[in-house]
């Protein structure tokens, strides 16, 4: 028997295919080698039993037995608990590696999430653009410093790098680590494990078969 | 002996008075009765010592015995073990109440962060601040149900509180919370806590003494 069911939208139109935050727990998942199945929440209807789940009406959320668990952060923090090859057991490892999860969210992608929405949407020509695009660059400078001198951020490779990793995948799609080897170095270390190429195919293939 | 050090800058010029997030951590340990003490770095002067502790060259970072932990979020998960105040105990509270801190950070603050920086930057009839606010007010009215219904996010008064609440203040000194009362509501029953009033006189007289 399955404890773990991962709900996902049974079908999102072909431009975030590859980017919907069901693939940051799939890819937990493949890596700590936990038996799951993905089940569907309908993307065009969603109703209490979604928000009940997820509160922003997003996905994905987790079951694990009576526990339900939204916000993908949250979740591989959650998985970590079950396995250290997502989450280190010694305290400084396992403390490390969830500050990381935080920096990736808050510092990272709470910086890069505008400037992709602009590019998203075109507008780059925009005043605002370069203020976003300043602080941006301010935040992977620093994180280029810290990935120009280690293979993982928590030691060994942990949910941390799932999360930093698909953070910089839509930075790198718009060209936003053309200055940052270290940075891209990191990132394509990181997808280029069979988890993460596993995690991706399965998410291409779940969306393509509701078309 | 105090183990707990809580180190942010020696100065800041008045603008982010009340807002450096040394408040949310303030918050948390008087919360939660730790003894603690602050300590001070340089603002104008942010070596590599300073890196060393909080690689985006921020504050604050927690010192407790041989372990630094930066990241408020993450500094809050840390002070949430040792303390029931903080983060509930049983599996369910404990989940509910994580899951609520990445929510803060990564669902509603990465939606409010750069409608707060428009405003910030008085560039509020751009076209881009437009969706952005639409972003925002998508975030706030599912927040505002949630709200509604319950008197704190996990149960108990707990880190997820301090988080979001924090996340709303700079929300609200932009009227951005006036179509949702609930939300605003909830961020007054927090911050009429008298350990957030603690925390940020501290961190007001912490500033305003190196004046």
């Amino acid at each position: 028997m399955t404890d773990l069911i991962l709900t996902t939208y049974d079908w999102v139109p072909p431009p975030p295919r590859g980017n919907v935050r069901d693939l940051r727990v799939r890819w937990a998942l493949e890596e700590a080698g936990l038996e799951y199945r993905v089940e569907s929440t309908p993307f065009a209807e969603r109703g209490a039993e979604h928000l009940a789940h997820q509160p922003f009406n997003q996905v994905p959320w987790l079951t694990d037995g009576e526990l339900t668990v939204f916000e993908s952060g949250a979740i591989l923090l959650h998985l970590g608990e079950k396995s250290p090859r997502l989450l280190p057991t010694d305290r400084r490892g396992r403390s490390e590696a969830t500050q990381w999860v935080i920096a990736a969210l808050n510092s990272v992608e709470a910086a890069s999430q505008p400037w992709v929405l602009f590019h998203f949407m075109g507008q780059t020509d925009h005043a605002g653009f370069a203020f976003f695009e300043g602080f941006l660059k301010h935040r992977l400078t620093h994180l280029e410093s810290v990935l120009a001198g280690r293979e993982w951020l928590a030691g060994s490779f942990s949910v941390a790098d799932i999360v930093m990793a698909d953070v910089l995948r839509p930075i790198d799609r718009f060209g936003g680590l053309s200055e940052y080897p270290a940075a891209k170095a990191y990132m394509e270390r990181a997808i280029a494990r069979p988890a993460f190429q596993k995690a991706l195919a399965d998410q291409m293939t779940h969306f393509a078969a509701a078309d």
